[in-house]
């Protein structure tokens, strides 16, 4: 863990695979369950239709096992913790860990409220196939500023990997760090993009083994799309629509002249 | 129920109805209060908004009462069902009933979940206006498929109007079976559309004696308003805000020009 | 209170001022949190975000004290009243007085509910430093209609500043009303216009001593971009994202020559 990060994975090959994840998304109706805070909700289902996927976001603790049994992945965020959400969260992991089921936790603002730092680190003891935070969320739970080496550090120790996600996304497991630089900065000037994209990395773990290449691949579909809709939108609001309408159309060609990822 | 389904209502006349309830819709400001799934509300009040109505959404047990007193017409869908919501919705039905206000049964996922099923039937004795279902719902609640034989037989079992929507919608009750052609493939890529027009549904009800034309109408209407809305955009994300417009300005001459109900 | 209401400040200044709170909430990146209703709260989000500001919407009573406190202001909206936000409302309160910061109360369907009318009358007793209603919620907390003359009665006795929105707003508090004249009939065909313009009261609470300016340069921001967007949009749906892009890019030399303040 002292030696500088390296990677054994080919990173040029991730546009290509996320080309054909998305494909593959669109044509299997890959279905999400989310449990998702209040403010994500619709957009993150917004999210998964446009991509082709069916979603589902049930909360209901006595719910959420035949909801999560019935998904090809689970996605868990904690940006709002009601007494639903807190019962519901451990069955909704145990129910995806019985089934074989990729998920993947979205710990956010854990850095503002130890109730949620403390229920993020009993969920990262489910071993998430992925982790997406930002860099205030992973300094809170791993007690150390984000590096390449730390993110690693904390994926190998936690058997997960680590998407940071920021001005560039950094994506790290225990053996391998990739980079993908895709994205625009009106994607921080709507709220729940981050939430509503780790929907997209659930769904491309359930179609792909390696959950590094599965997460970098939906992060590069994220920022593209966010690309392409910053240069038809005016400002945030026109932004989100764009979004929305980018994914719908978005083609594999598109993601391999366009992707940038080392 | 073993003939065939036979319609005793003139189809032709539906559009012109449309046109009618809507303009009155507006006219009279009419109120729809809402219970529905926390990714649904937002665009359930912006629907009934640029429709011309007025949303309330509480789901308070304490509070429902006295906001579906002051309604015209109640919507219970059941696709979030947090302990609030399972409390208020037999207290909101049992005051509509109380008050003779139409109300309208919107059990989403039911195929899902034995919870929601157990709840949709028990609501379902509460004789609902209009179930309005797709077809993996309505197999769930009948235990058969749907077939115009079948919801019409569980329109008159059940003692209400069936809302069959999908590619074609069929709305039946115990001696009709409407068919509504209008509509667009985007209508399923954005979520809560469905959710969403059903509270049209609900507030043509409050309109219009028979739930069968009321019902017919409001599909009318928001399929009409799909079409257009498809014509202005490029995908899933600017349909929506491109729907609520061409719902704003929607005119009675639209609706019987672009009308196709048999 | 029987004398006309007069006011001391030079409403004139209100445009200048309002630019200057935009141009310092966009530097400071003004926190807000928000406890607000299920419907308003994304929108409410994504306006705090095209202003400038950071928000956050945690309702879990055990939350909302550290979240409160990292914030630089407080908006409290009765909107949805489920056991969370009913434990946590208090003690958001709570903690805005114990640490100085700002707060905001906007008191939804007041007057629809007993309930959040005692609710509502609690929290007054907090004294907020603004209190945003429409005509109908004043009336019910204040059991007579509003007119400038009662709404700054109103003001004078609770200890706070009477936002009253409508065609045209008023501003008052025990020795003054303003009055804000932009705006646009659009914004009322949007579900949460006024609970997410409420949250910029907040953010503008936070940034000026004068709770009376800051609350009309907060209403006159919005009013103006709400004109723009209009000019913009084709109906309430694109309303709302040109309403957020012309937030973004509202620059202090417009809100001058467009603000009607009296």
């Amino acid at each position: 863990m002292t030696s500088a990060p390296t990677s054994i994975l080919d990173a040029s090959s991730v546009p290509a695979l996320a080309g054909s994840l998305l494909e593959r998304l669109r044509a299997e109706r890959i279905r999400v369950h989310a449990i998702t805070n209040a403010a994500a909700q619709t957009f993150t289902a917004n999210l998964l239709l446009a991509a082709g996927g069916i979603p589902s976001l049930t909360v209901a603790p006595d719910e959420v096992p035949a909801f999560t049994s019935r998904s090809d992945a689970l996605l868990v965020n904690l940006g709002t913790l009601d007494s639903d959400r807190r019962t519901a969260v451990p069955e909704a992991i145990a129910t995806a860990r019985t089934h074989a089921k990729p998920w993947v936790l979205d710990p956010v603002f854990v850095e503002a409220s130890p109730t949620r730092l403390k229920l993020a680190r009993s969920c990262l003891a489910g071993e998430p196939h992925v982790l997406r935070c930002n860099a205030a969320e992973f300094a809170a739970l791993a007690e150390e500023d984000a590096t390449p080496g730390s993110i690693q550090a904390f994926a190998k120790s936690h058997g997960t990997v680590v998407a940071l996600t920021g001005a560039v996304d950094l994506i790290a497991d225990a053996n391998n760090v990739l980079c993908v630089e895709n994205g625009h900065p009106l994607m921080t000037c709507v709220t729940a993009m981050g939430c509503a994209g780790t929907a997209l990395v659930a769904a491309f773990a359930a179609l792909h083994g390696s959950a590094i290449e599965a997460a970098a691949a939906a992060l590069l579909v994220t920022g593209v799309a966010g690309e392409i809709a910053a240069h038809q939108a005016n400002g945030p609001g026109t932004f989100q629509p764009a979004f929305l309408d980018a994914l719908f159309h978005l083609d594999p060609e598109t993601l391999v002249t366009c992707g940038r990822v080392s």
